[in-house]
C-alpha cells in the first residue's frame, strides 16, 4: 500500500506556485520542466489539484495554474486526498459478520467492529497530523527556497 | 491507497485463533468457512502471517494454524506490515532535486526534504496507534465472542 508519486508532485507544485504567487499562472510545461516531470501525467495531477479547489487554472496563452487559496489553508490532507481520493486505507467489509463463525452474533454485531474501529482511530492520527501541516509550514521550513524560486523561475527562457 | 482486505482476514484470523487457543491447530479449510472466504487466497495470508513469526503453522492431517505467540504481543501493526510489507505510505524520490528548479539548491538539499519530513509525521502517528493496540484488546472489546466462537467451532462438522 503506497501513495501514488502523484502526492509528492501536488505537494512541491503547490509549494513552488506558493513561492511564484505574483508571478501570474505558471504554465504546465514550467513546471514540469521544474521538477523534470512528463508532462501529460503531471497536468491530470495539476487537473485533480484544481477540481478539489486548491489550484486555479487559467486557460489560454498566458494561462497556467496558480494557487486558488493562501498557502495557510493549503493542508497536506487537502493534497492527499484530492489525489489519492477520500477513501479510507483500511476496508471493512463485515466478515465478521459471515460464515460459520458468525451464528447466534447478531446482538454483538450491532456495535461496530472492533477491528474497524481500532484501524479508523489509526488512521485518523495519520489524517490529524496531516490536516495539521499546511503548505505555509513547508515554506517557513525552507525560507532560502523562496529567493532561489524566484530567481530560477525569472531566469526560465523556455 | 487502500490496504489489501487481506489485513481485514488477518486481524479476524488472529482474533479467532485467540480465542480458540485451547483447540489446537485449526485447519485452513475451517477458517475459510469461518469467515466464508476463499481458501486458496486465505492461504496465502495465513502463511504471510507464519513467516512474520505470528501464527505457527503445523503440517499434517490434524495440521492447521494457531497464534505463535500472546494475543497480548501481537500488534496491529505487526499484522498490517506482515500483510502489506514495512514500505512508507509516502514515497519520496526527491524531486525538488530535479529540472530547472533545483538549480544552486546544493546546501539547501543537505537537509530532508520538508515535504517527506511532515509525510513521516503523519505516518508515525498512524503506526504508532497500530503498535498501541493488540489482539488482547480487541479480545476485550467483544467479551461475548469467546463463547460464541467456541460453541461455533466446537459444531463445526466439516
Amino acid at each position: 500500500m503506497r501513495m501514488g508519486e502523484g502526492v509528492e508532485w501536488g505537494v512541491h507544485c503547490c509549494a513552488t506556485l506558493a513561492w511564484l504567487q505574483g508571478e501570474g499562472p505558471v504554465p504546465i510545461r514550467r513546471l514540469a520542466t521544474w521538477f523534470d516531470l512528463p508532462q501529460e501525467y503531471l497536468k491530470k495531477r495539476l487537473q485533480a489539484l484544481a477540481r478539489a479547489g486548491i489550484l486555479a487554472s487559467t486557460p489560454g496563452v498566458r494561462g497556467g495554474f496558480s494557487l486558488a487559496r493562501a498557502p495557510e489553508q493549503i493542508t497536506l490532507l487537502d493534497v492527499v486526498t484530492a489525489l489519492e481520493g477520500p477513501a479510507e486505507l483500511f476496508g471493512c467489509s463485515e466478515i465478521r459478520q459471515r460464515g460459520a463463525g458468525s451464528l447466534g452474533g447478531d446482538s454483538e454485531f450491532v456495535q461496530p467492529c472492533g477491528v474497524a474501529v481500532a484501524m479508523r482511530r489509526a488512521e485518523l492520527a495519520w489524517r490529524r497530523e496531516l490536516a495539521g501541516q499546511t503548505i505555509a509550514d513547508l515554506m517557513a521550513l525552507a525560507p532560502r527556497s523562496g529567493e532561489r524560486t524566484l530567481r530560477n523561475y525569472r531566469n526560465m527562457t523556455d
